[in-house]
């Protein structure tokens, strides 16, 4: 961890009881990236046969590994997973390049692999070149540690400005066998190129085929990592992938849409949400967990345009920090996303407290039961647009002072 | 004002000396809009044959004097301007326009004039009726102090949360007669819908007809308003207006192109740049005025939108205000933009220093003299795409524990 920030008053109370997943083995060593004395990769194997899907960082400046894993995710098949902190691998140009296909060599020599079966991942400061040779001999010999549990190691390993390591699970059946999914996540900020990013990996044992895994994450992204905001920012690393070993024995499956695939549709969109939560709870200085509710929208699209305007806006923020109903911020924030909307037909609640309606003030409402509720520690604010159909949610976090200590005062 | 902040450390040295300009008067009193025995009004008359012109709010939820604005504004004729703090008239629905109806009428009693004539502007709290027959016999009793100095009166009378007054000012010469521009302006975040809005009225003595004037009006706003952002949130009132009285004796002109305007043109820009950049050097807790160049993109549109999203960026903002020279954030903020852009042909100065070149840290780059270049007021972030040859500025400030207390402590 770069701070010895204390826990996020958000955190869930206990850590989840992750068991293992048929065909993923870890271990966590100390390469000396950036720091001596500190774990700081994560080596990952996985069986042969396991398919993989990604998703990666819009930013039209991605780091290396992002750039790494792009190019070999057409493949659809991996073996291994190398993440490490420190160093995010980041606008290092020629030798961000060598550096990755260099870790790949030494990764895939101490799996057994294809260097095109390695998927790689970096966060840490952006701009130094990262020194792979470091990977040499620490990698064969961490492979040899390898075991299934336990998951709090990784979970922990790819920690950066993370006040604690975030972990989902569930099990279900896929024709009669049971199979298990496991994610492990970091992120803080939505990102902050010195430290933090948002990286997850999900690993299950389940069989089932690229195309299908990837059409799988891509749709189970929209209403989890992607309805997540911290500060608005993008990493230029933000990297979530998810892997099938295939080791249950259940059914290998082809189509996403297969029927057999619902429940564990459902279960993986839960991990997903869960853990993209858990990034929102550890938001930098978060003391409120927000969830922005619209509704009423002319479309899903234009409801979440509205939500991300609400759940990104300073002075919303703020007021949450403050405990202020300012429902007069969510107005402004509704304005100046630009989508269909009508002064004379919005309605805005906090918690189950209307505060204005149909283009005005509620006239009921009551500003000390307001108040009491803005004590909460989750705040839901609910917007209804009145024109549609269209619904979303995003969560985010209030924006306190100690935001702006914790990313004004990083290098001072 | 709202706040007994102390006076921006960025604010001018000194108030610009602002002579009259003829045709227009004006006089300020308290009508007890919000609060008692403060000044809230502000009461401004035009010589009959005054053109007008307006930029407003791109908010979908205007206020009601900007719907006011609106609908009067195609006249092209103006008489009086009437302007109060302490309640902004805005989500106020049907009563909203009731009191805008009103005001003009109690204010185009007092000036002899038709209602249409009469423009308004607001700022203050959200979502409260504005009881506009508080302006009986006030608008009157001003309206027989009109005088056409000290101009210091009403850039104090819209002042909320702003630190200064914000007046500027230019004489030029058209045709051999001399004309003055004189305006005023305030906004401290881009606006806070509880107390702060931007709002600007600009005077001259000019005789320029409306379709013209507007078309100066809203190409100068480009390069000075609409080129500084505090925190990217968009006010539901914020209000430009430009008036000509033609009171100078210089001759009317009836095209923007006319080349006899090409000195005023140049004047007019000016001012409201000069203006632009005093609401910026006000932000709110800023302690550093950061501008943001971007050169080498490939249209000017898209120079404008990489410098906003760097403008916009907390995590840069916050970094300014660490004195951190964090070029990793710039990178970040380029990548989001979603602009055609190539990291290995970013190059990224802080200042005169290059600190990345060609997708990665420029070798000769060097931390000390980096860090003593952050210790200034004023920061210039400089980034050429390498694309191609647009080019854009845009103004913000940092981003402090201070904006954080203002906005979150407001009404706590």
């Amino acid at each position: 961890m770069a701070h010895d920030a204390p826990v996020s008053p958000l955190a869930p109370k206990k850590v989840p009881d992750v068991g293992p997943v048929a065909g993923v083995r870890f271990a966590t060593a100390e390469a000396g990236i950036r720091y001596r004395d500190r774990t700081d990769v994560l080596l990952l194997a996985l069986d042969a046969g396991t398919t993989a899907a990604g998703v990666f960082t819009r930013s039209k400046c991605p780091s290396a590994p992002v750039e790494w894993c792009r190019a070999v995710l057409p493949h659809g098949l991996a073996r291994g997973l190398v993440v490490n902190s420190g160093n995010a691998n980041a606008f290092t140009g020629k030798k961000g390049r060598e550096a990755t296909a260099l870790t790949a060599k030494i990764a895939a020599k101490a799996l057994g692999c294809r260097e095109d079966e390695i998927y790689l991942a970096s966060t840490g400061v952006i701009g130094e070149p990262l020194d792979a040779t470091k990977y040499e001999g620490v990698l064969d010999a961490t492979a040899t540690r390898l075991a299934p549990l336990p998951w709090i190691d990784p979970a922990k390993a790819i920690m950066t400005t993370d006040t604690f390591p975030k972990l989902a699970t569930a099990k279900v059946k896929i024709e009669g066998v049971e199979v298990t999914i496991a994610g492990i996540a970091k992120g803080a900020g939505m990102i902050a190129p010195d430290m933090a990013t948002m990286l997850s990996f999900v690993f299950t044992d389940a069989a089932i085929e690229a195309p299908a895994l990837q059409a799988l994450l891509s749709k189970g992204v929209t209403d989890s990592f992607n309805a997540v905001t911290i500060d608005g920012d993008t990493s230029t690393s933000d990297t979530l992938l998810l892997f099938a070993t295939g080791a249950s024995g259940a059914p290998r499956i082809a189509d996403a849409k297969d029927p057999r695939l619902a429940r564990f549709r459902r279960a993986l969109t839960g991990v997903l949400a869960d853990l993209a939560e858990q990034v929102a709870r550890d938001g930098e200085g978060a003391r409120k967990l927000v969830r922005v509710n619209v509704t009423g929208a002319v479309s899903k699209k234009s409801a979440r345009r509205i939500a991300m305007s609400i759940a990104n806006s300073p002075l919303v923020k703020t007021a949450v920090a403050g405990e202020d109903a300012n429902w007069g911020r969510v107005v402004m924030a509704v304005g100046k996303a630009g989508e269909p909307a009508e002064r004379d037909r919005l309605t805005i609640s906090f918690g189950p407290i209307r505060v204005a309606h149909e283009g005005a003030r509620d006239p009921a409402y009551d500003e000390a039961e307001t108040s009491a509720y803005m004590k909460n520690e989750v705040i839901d604010i609910t917007v209804d647009i009145g024109l549609g159909r269209g619904s979303d949610r995003v969560l985010t976090c209030d924006l306190t002072k100690e935001y702006v200590a914790i990313n004004g005062d990083y290098r001072s």
